[in-house]
């Protein structure tokens, strides 16, 4: 079958052809339909060679860990499958007897560090391998095609969404600052399952654009103006009760935080690295306000997202390439030529 | 009667002869038993006379907010209350109808800035205003005199132990940063109310050997050591399930951060002023860690430490001064001669 | 003014001419826009007269506990209200001090036996008295004349709804018993807040056609099938995460505990008063499933229903009577003619 | 080896020699120190044969689900583990993989009823296989003869208490009703992690004289007074803030449903099949109080109770009989004639 494969450290990966693994007692062989592409998978294409034994990485290994696609066959201890069934693949992995995943936070398992598509052979082929049940959610009148970014992009946001939603009650005011691949399923769960104000910031008009068409209630050009004391003059300087904050820069964190009313969260999604040098007791103790982040979704919010879309309720943009066309379609990610999700169609 | 007053900015205060109040028909005049002195009366006597104002507070004022002592009398509409009746005065003030009063946040409460002894006539005097039943807590078999402190310094600190509780699930590791006058409260209420290993860190060996007495499990000296090294080889890698941090400084924070495990939540209570200047994604994310500060209790707080203290529980060292002494106690206070808690005896 | 009030236990309320209260200190006089019609007043009519001393009921009173107007006057002690401003008033009476209302369950305070409406001058008069500021929220946008039912069957069952809500995740099955009054909000609190699938079950036809008109996802008519039975099938034997029960017979108790998944919550809200004489243990043990029950809302709730209702999202069918035809209101809600809520014009 | 077999449907099971079972790949095998036995099994040995299949049991089975010892062996897919270490074995079954697993309620997961000792080979033997690891907890200075108790009645009973838990403040009532095998435990969790006032209740005196002995603060003869009254009584007509009841019948639920005071919760542990006959809503809803059951820990609870155990918190009071004895201990067991919880030696 045809694999796009990282061969080597800090080089292209490859399509090629590789062996259709053959599933262990416990594993499931999945044929795939489609692989959502992700910005983390550029990444690891430079990362440092040094760093990947250092994860347990084991190269190479086939990208791709948005994946969604049909149950081919499995090995002589699963049960209770079908032959053909729809399914996504869980993005993260987990080992399902540790104390976080016993208690529902699969996420912080100490296992997520190798996985499908991380030092182990992704959804960017045509067959995957999925090591036990814990990782498959059947699809239910959904396209398996176009699924995979919801398992990640989609769960992740949600993951986030989770962790502030008490706090949006009807009328309350909250700020997506990043409309981007994550946050605009932000602004949809905000939208869909709250009564709540949401402000969206972002320095892309398009991408504020996008916002305004899912249901931003106020979109803010944030390269145009101070985030923070627009968003104090939006809410008549009360501020907002919760920030989810995909992009994570210094920036973005002061505004994020400064913006924050009484008992508010918030979340920092993004990963670009800002610190907070301010005295972090006068930013937060006056109005007993905290800080969270976190990284990828459990199987629960996975879940959680995929029944929302069966429901016919998500807007789930992607631009479907061919296999074939996949380094193209990295290197559109890599330039920000995309405007929606890449997924690449992996079998024919 | 005598009180002492602040009378100018930025000037002693001074012990004076006043009336005694009367109260309107929703208030009540307590007879003062103690009161406590706090850290931040000595921050008070250094104000600028700009920030007055700005707060709404009014000069001249009686300092004091660790009040105990008797019912004396109250205004028409005040029900159910007993003449000598003993009681505490909450410290915060609060609206009672505001969305975090409602909510039993009270100790955000907008109105909180204001106060008795923060602007307002406070506790060290024969007598003092209170104005209303919301901030009268009966003490049922505790002493007036020294009740005070329980209300500041012991119901902040457990209003800090109170949100990091259920995660204190037993064996799980802990650590409180700071072992003065909040910090031996909070090492009480995980030892009473848990069974979680505890880990102490001060640079005051005196503070140390004391918070060994009430039960810590092990004690950290983090002028000797790097706070942040020793904590994760005496917890083999894991870290702590939450960090109470009474200091507030920039090492504390930084370690109080690094020695998170998965899941941790690092509480800052001390305000020192401390930043955190590094990538905030890098120390929370990948262990969904979380970052919280508040200021001062709320009144179910300070319930709940009050019912502690009537079972015997607690330990609450004070010194007892006379109210022609209350100077030479602040001068002590501010010069770190005290090793227990000042209270002042206004009542023969 | 005029005032519709009760003289005599056991005898019908009159319409009749009284002063118009004078503020006291803390007080506050509203005038009346329009006040809601609630079958609980019907239930006072009919109540034996020794009952009422014993709540603490003073004879004669005024009806009505489901009110909005305008603030019209207010005494020395008030702060911070203005002339003509449109409010709806809490409709359960609450201390603000008791450690009920102090955690935020003011609908459990010891006072809330005695209120306006309830043994105390209420809402059908043109003028009201409020005890203090806690029961006034300020109407954003929202008409004073009928928001009345807003704060009492509004609000109700909100509280119901919001206790349920965390189970309520996307593609979850959810059960209302009747669709009446309060199960009307339920139906559309669900569908406004989340994406479950909602199951509406009443014995009459209107009402089912009116929870389908506002989005019940399937409708069953429990005169005319096992309820029970027919859930059970329509959730392909998985039950539901919660059921909202309005009425509260021995029937519709012992259906809406059948039919409960695991970990599911029954909340009983309509006090028809059935047991459950069945064993209990086999009832609830295998799906560790819950049982709770509760009487009217708490400020929060009131203001989480307003803000709502002042975002346009809710229906809240009302039926306008003026002062003179209240008494003829009142039949027609005792009889069952009444489609919507009846509301009351107090104010020309 | 030894092993002591169900064979038949309503007949007594045997002490017979079998084969040590080999495990596969992704199962351990266990040589057991020693095995609780426990009241589950005596009805067991009367079950109608009928329902054994029913449940989907295979006959014959060896008994025992209160089982510690040391890993022996283990298959090829399995890592991590020590020849000889020591582990205590979590009792009910669970899937790892369903909606209520991947959220930390293993115990309600739909493959619970059939495990080891239930339908399936089980811990009254010289060796025991288990599935997969994660029914695996290392023991960290704990016997493992006597440690099989703790991960049963031990670990339900903290499940119990954890429910009831954030309710518990200091100086809150409580009431346990039944101190036998459970309550014994759970007498102990309120005395060690609150400083709530707890009243115990039983028929038998020699009970509250080991739950006195335990810490009890107040002791009541069920059988000598009217339950409820005197609850109400020692409370001054407060009622308790929760209630665990280890008995379940029509009385006990009774009595323990009228002390709840405002927002109560009455947890029904104990299985013997009482209903509630009378109002429901007129039971709970003025109080806003619940009820809740449940049926097992969960793995997290179990986890919890043994790291409790191994801080040498727990008193957990055995009768060591040797495995040839093990008819005999179940005689005593269903006789009544035990005060401590029966573990069977089952390797010399």
């Amino acid at each position: 079958m045809s694999a796009y494969r990282m061969l080597q450290w800090q080089q292209p990966p490859q399509l090629m052809e590789v062996e259709v693994p053959e599933p262990g007692p416990d594993e499931i062989l999945v044929r795939v339909a489609g692989n959502g592409l992700c910005h983390s998978d550029l990444h690891m294409m430079h990362m440092p060679g040094q760093l990947g034994p250092t994860l347990g990485w084991q190269m190479p290994f086939t990208l791709g860990h948005e994946t969604a696609g049909w149950i081919e066959r499995w090995g002589s201890r699963v049960t209770g499958l079908q032959q053909g069934q729809a399914v996504a693949l869980v993005s993260p992995t987990s080992c399902g007897s540790c104390h976080e995943c016993l208690s529902g936070h699969d996420n912080v398992c100490g296992h997520n560090g190798v996985g499908r598509g991380f030092g182990f052979d992704g959804g960017l082929a045509e067959f995957v391998l999925v090591r036990d049940k814990r990782s498959l959610i059947a699809l239910e009148g959904l396209e398996p095609l176009t699924a995979g970014p919801l398992t990640d992009a989609g769960a992740t946001s949600w993951h986030g969404f989770n962790r502030i939603r008490p706090q949006l009650l009807p009328g309350a005011n909250v700020l997506v600052i990043g409309a981007g691949g994550l946050g605009s399923f932000a602004v949809q769960y905000i939208k869909l399952l709250t009564q709540a104000r949401l402000i969206v910031a972002d320095i892309a008009s398009n991408k504020l654009e996008h916002a305004r068409s899912l249901g931003a209630d106020i979109c803010v050009d944030s390269s145009a103006v101070d985030l923070g004391r627009e968003v104090m003059q939006l809410t008549e300087g009360q501020g907002v009760v919760a920030v989810l904050d995909f992009v994570g820069n210094e920036q973005t964190i002061a505004a994020g935080i400064a913006v924050l009313g009484k008992l508010g969260s918030y979340g920092l999604v993004g990963g670009e690295m800002g610190g907070y040098p301010q005295p972090l007791f006068h930013a937060l103790a006056s109005k007993e306000a905290q800080i969270f982040s976190f990284m990828g979704p459990t199987i629960a919010d996975t879940q959680a997202v995929l029944a929302l879309a069966a429901e016919g309720a998500l807007v789930n943009e992607v631009e479907v390439f061919e296999l074939a066309d996949v380094g193209e379609a990295y290197r559109r990610l890599g330039a920000g030529e995309l405007t929606a999700r890449a997924v690449i169609r992996t079998s024919g």
